[in-house]
């Protein structure tokens, strides 16, 4: 797809129409705005390719587990994405031919999506079966304004003809999923009403029994006038309302039809007053009116874009892949409801289950830390809070006791609902990546606080898993970590995996730090939390402080590396370079065996750890590692070259840098690797941002204090980006000359560039 | 279910109806004879529990596979073992009360097995809900003297009063498996016909399209005299064709019903000759009748027993416990068709995919050696021959190349049939089974000529797998294997399980000693078959003797054990005696990732290498091994107490010998893991009888000699056992004072007892 879309510096440009690689762009167009969102599928009726996706943030489905062989512990369900009701749709029918792209000759096809303001643009002419040929042009957006509310503008000209047409108006709640094991459908209809000019349907999902309002309201003009809506037909049947209404089509003048949808659920409201509410939504909306609605929402992106925008001058792609990561991460996550979170496809897919991983811990945080303000942050943070019960109930179901917690990895409501053994039941790294939110979280916002008001409850629990998981090896005289899957995913099943068992023995150290901050900060609420928690501090922070000390970490003293695991060094070690073409991507093309006992590695692991922890390690250390892992990893994780960039940029490697940036930037945009038909890689978009403030701006906070240590690429001019930090949004420009930061809001402060402390003002 | 079942030397006898435990008794009361077999389900309509199980060897199903996670290398499919058309079946209506035993009061009820004649009856009273008493005995079997004949004798006696019956007798193809994925049947009708007398269904299994014909012909004898057939009135519907007639019953007078059963199967017939197969086969038997069918029936069986009874004097529980054992092998498996092999439920139930498992050569194999025919235990050799292209087509999909031959774990027709990556890809040992059967084999029979014909070709194909399966560690400075799951299953992708590392190195110097035997016995041959092979003895054996010299083998000098794999000594070491009650079996109560990181063994895995090769071994190594490893092993495999009867035995364990006995020679009989209703353990029912024959009895071939060095288990007076040696039938005699050996049949031959030459004449 390289070269596909057009390079544009704040627009994703299709020109021309391509059925074949529709399905791409319906999930790179997608537009959202954190509690609602949608692929862009066509208003009007398309009978080809296409793959119907509109979701609700929170709504999903347990459907029972597929899996070959049972295993003790595993969850009863995978919590589905579902596809909602379709409030966008509408049928245009114009002499009894319907306006169906896929059946119609379409000449200056353009789709265009203004990163900018959230607009959802396409414009065409379609030749109808007769030869009548209209013109359309079409707006969409989600409103960031209002998480509620979307709109279409569709403007529809004969161009060479008059006639009549007739137009079918309506809300779908009849909707399937691409990913279903029966094909069956996940929603059952608990209300409907159709009047002129409105409809409103309430489903309910099946067993999860959330109720999801959709409304639509719509107004006709014609020529500058408004349509008269009196002598419409109404339509109802299952799960659907809809108006059908003829209208008069002059030949050269322009039939608008505004519509305005309302996506309510019972998440946000009482499910009795769902239906009074989708009501008020729609009244308001169609009073506003289009222009009104689009304008508040711009506001709103002009908002965001003022605290997260990447400016990179010199490189439009570059460009405009990094605004497009940043785009579809805001419209994913405004950071407002603490009860949701970033999922994988974000609402661009329904593939992947649940819709949280420790994507979002170890990818997103940074992002949203960096971009916008700190309760965004926070709320992901309180979002494992509140998980905290359901993390002890995950651990219990796999033989821990006395509050230990095990998060799971991967989640709609805290409950585990992925079942492979290997990842569910030992990926256990992924329970520590939400202590280290929140030391990324305090590190940067410096609110030490949130250890008194959440933290603290939940690094107690989590120690106590460690606590558990360990085993003291009588052979080695050390506590081990045995039978566990690190952040490479192509080994299972390993004993002392490096990051882990540094992973564990941190958190061990990091919950001590909390206690010791809790008891003087708060000596109540301690007492509170001890409590609470059944918490036995002499005894257990004892057993804490063994672990720390005699923790054991494979290492190669020849080589100087760490280990990535206990047997590392039997392996075969192979560049990736020595791979045949046609063995890439591996996990395409070789069986699990032999990828499992290959030393190639899936993403960075032993050097996940030494990014995270990148102060613990000297320079030396990081490079002899980088230089003998990077070159035995194949990247086949959307997650790894970010990683990559960052630990590249401080060794100085500025052309692998540069490398594994393009491999992250620009991922979707020109579909790397043939999946963004089933949605875009939302979480890994994250790494994009780090890669460029973390990776080229070389960013760190040390000691409460931002440190940057920027360097422009090769390919680049300069480049800039901004930083909310501590109350103040900072401006930061590099190019080859100089660096310049400016105070945009906020008091003055100290950081760091280049090693020496800058007075910012 | 202790003590359910009565104790008899010869017969399995269920006293009183218990409609709970009926589906047990179904399993073990099924009888076969090697081509057809089925659950002991009643005649007559049962609306009460039950699994219907009727099963034709080799017909199967390939089921689409379910699995949570699609790897790489997957087979497609998972071959079912297929519920068959019921050729038994029987409908009796008396004054329009069915017989149903679910609806009457049962009363004198008694099924017995009759393991020295292999005929299952039955006889009960039941009064039907208008008090009506009926008494039936039915007898049926299954003929060993022609795998496709079975036969009813069914006579029904109206107790206290006089009517009429109206009998519906048929065949029903229309029929569903327990385990099914989506409740979908499996046959489809291709023909069927109903006459007088008789009635016959050919149906065919969906995409496999193995035909079968399911035929039956009775009569019914009043008083002594034939009942005329000719107002009968015939039923057919799809799949399924019967005869309804009407009979006089007269208080006190039997009516008999003789019906038939003829199951062919298009891999004995070329399809368009199946139903005239089928008549032929039905008129035969018919014309000779049940008394003589079975006389032919039981003749066969008596030669069978002659050959492999064993006798326990002193404990009836035991005596019944090895005699249903070998009853049940012995109509699983006959030998005469080398396209069969021994189903882990035999025709017992349809649980568990697939025929074949390396149980066969690792269980199954000394038992027919030791009781048959060798070409018996040839054709099961043979087997493996005739799939080694799919053996080395499998090999191909997870990488190998140039005909290495990887058989696989699970299969039907040398496919691999099983999806569990960590067994399927890992489980490797099992290839080296086939291996380890061609040794066994020859050591036992003399038959060198295997290599030759056969054996070569196979064991070129297994080293060429191990060749590439091991790699150079540059750490160990010697050959590893990484990546697998040993005999041990609790334990999965571990590196360098000792035995899988013992058993590869062995296969490539038996390989080399085959290469040296074919050779010098028949060059031209040898020639053969390296051309066929393509084989290139100069660079590949040398090859093979280096990974032979330069093996890794993990083990633990201060304790003087071998380890099972790298790592084991990490592990909390605790003993099965030191688990919670609650906590046991940890297969049902522990989630997989706690089983894998603890240090318990679910069957010999150290232990089962020093069994196969247990002359490689001094006692003191035995013994530490066994005190090391046998403590931490739950058993929790059918197939794991009898190696540690036989080891147990070695080291004069004698009371732990007896206990593992134990475990395994009742293990059905009295339902020990609850899980007999879905049929009998089958293979592992092999392994009682080695329990009996290489534990208690000692019995071991050493330079072609057979050698014994037996004692009695404290609970016993004495045994004896029948052994099958280089064509002589030997019969041995252990009791507490001597141990007498007697040549039954074959010329005389010295042995060795106790260490000391003995001629037996």
């Amino acid at each position: 797809m390289k070269n596909y879309l057009k390079h544009h510096e704040w627009q994703i440009i299709e020109e021309g129409f391509d059925p074949h690689v529709n399905k791409v762009s319906e999930s790179i167009f997608s537009i959202g705005n954190g509690r609602m969102g949608q692929r862009a599928n066509f208003e009007e009726e398309y009978s080809g390719e296409t793959l119907s996706g509109s979701y609700v943030a929170g709504v999903y489905y347990p459907d029972k587990t597929r899996v070959g062989w049972w295993k003790n512990g595993y969850p009863e369900y995978f919590a589905k994405v579902l596809n909602a009701p379709n409030w966008i749709g509408l049928r245009i029918s114009i002499d009894n031919q319907k306006l169906d792209l896929a059946k119609c000759k379409v000449e200056n096809f353009r789709r265009v999506l203004d990163m900018k303001t959230g607009l959802l643009e396409r414009s065409f002419t379609a030749t109808l079966p007769d030869g009548k040929i209209v013109s359309v042009h079409s707006k969409r957006f989600c409103s960031m304004a209002n998480g509620e509310v979307g709109a279409i503008r569709y403007a529809l000209t004969p161009v060479n003809f008059s006639s009549k047409a007739v137009l079918s108006i309506y809300v779908d709640a009849d909707v399937v999923n691409k990913d279903s094991n029966y094909d069956e459908k996940f929603w059952e209809e608990v209300y409907k009403e159709s009047t002129e000019g409105r409809g409103i349907v309430t489903a309910q999902t099946k067993k999860t029994l959330f109720h999801v309002t959709t409304g639509m309201k719509y107004n006709i003009e014609s020529e500058g006038k408004k349509v008269d809506l009196s002598r419409i037909n109404l339509e109802q049947r299952e799960k659907y309302v809809g108006n059908v209404i003829q209208v008069d089509l002059n030949q050269g003048k322009e039939v608008i039809i505004y519509k305005f949808g309302a996506v309510l659920s019972s998440e946000n409201h009482p499910k009795e007053k769902l239906v009074d509410a989708c009501v008020r939504v729609l009244e308001e909306a169609s009073a506003k009116g289009f222009d009104k609605l689009f304008a508040e929402h711009a506001a709103v992106w002009a908002h965001k874009w003022e605290g997260c925008d990447i400016t990179i001058d010199g490189d439009v792609a570059a460009q405009q892949g990094i605004r497009f990561n940043i785009f579809q991460l805001t419209q994913t996550y405004t950071g407002e409801d603490e009860r949701l979170n970033i999922g994988p496809k974000g609402f661009t897919g329904e593939k992947y289950g649940g819709s949280t991983y420790w994507d979002t811990e170890a990818y997103c945080l940074p992002f949203y830390l960096g971009t916008a303000d700190q309760k965004v942050a926070r709320n992901l943070l309180v979002y494992r809070y509140k998980h905290l019960p359901r993390a002890i109930e995950n651990a219990k179901k796999l033989g821990f006791v006395d509050g230990a917690a095990f998060y799971p990895f991967v989640t709609m409501n805290g409950e585990e609902c992925h079942n492979e053994w290997e990842i569910t039941f030992e990926e256990i790294h992924r329970t520590s990546a939400m202590a280290y939110a929140i030391r990324d979280y305090i590190n940067y916002t410096g609110d030490e606080g949130y250890f008194t008001e959440y933290g603290l409850e939940v690094l107690i629990g989590i120690a106590r898993f460690w606590t558990q998981r360990v085993n003291w090896s009588a052979e080695k005289n050390k506590y081990v970590i045995l039978g566990v899957t690190g952040p490479n995913e192509y080994e299972n099943n390993v004993n002392n995996n490096w990051y882990t068992n540094y992973l564990g023995a941190w958190t061990l150290r990091f919950a001590q730090q909390a206690i010791d901050y809790v008891k003087k900060a708060d000596a109540k609420r301690y007492a509170e939390i001890s409590a609470k928690t059944n918490f036995n501090e002499k005894e257990e922070t004892a057993k804490w402080k063994d672990i720390v000390e005699k923790m054991y970490y494979p290492k190669d003293d020849k080589r100087g590396v760490i280990l990535q695991q206990d047997g590392f060094l039997d392996k075969e070690l192979i560049p990736v370079s020595k791979l045949r073409p046609e063995d890439r991507p591996i996990n395409q093309k070789w069986s699990w065996d032999r990828i499992l006992r290959s030393c190639f590695i899936k993403q960075a692991d032993v050097l996940q750890g030494i990014y995270l922890f990148e102060d613990d390690f000297d320079l030396d250390t990081i490079k002899k590692n980088f230089d003998f892992y990077e070159p035995m990893t194949v990247h086949e994780s959307s997650l790894s070259p970010c990683v990559h960039v960052i630990l590249a940029s401080r060794l100085g490697y500025k052309e692998r840098a540069y490398e594994f940036y393009l491999r992250t930037a620009r991922l979707d945009l020109d579909d790397y690797n043939n999946d963004t038909e089933e949605g875009c890689h939302i979480t890994s978009m994250a790494g994009t941002w780090m890669s460029v403030v973390k990776g080229f701006g070389g960013m760190t906070i040390k000691d409460g204090k931002l440190n940057l240590n920027p360097y422009t690429p090769d390919q680049w001019k300069s480049y800039s980006f901004r930083l909310e930090f501590r109350g103040r949004v900072l401006k930061i420009k590099v190019s080859k000359e100089k660096t310049e930061t400016i105070l945009e809001s906020g008091s003055p402060l100290d950081i760091v560039l280049n090693g020496k402390i800058l007075s910012v003002k």
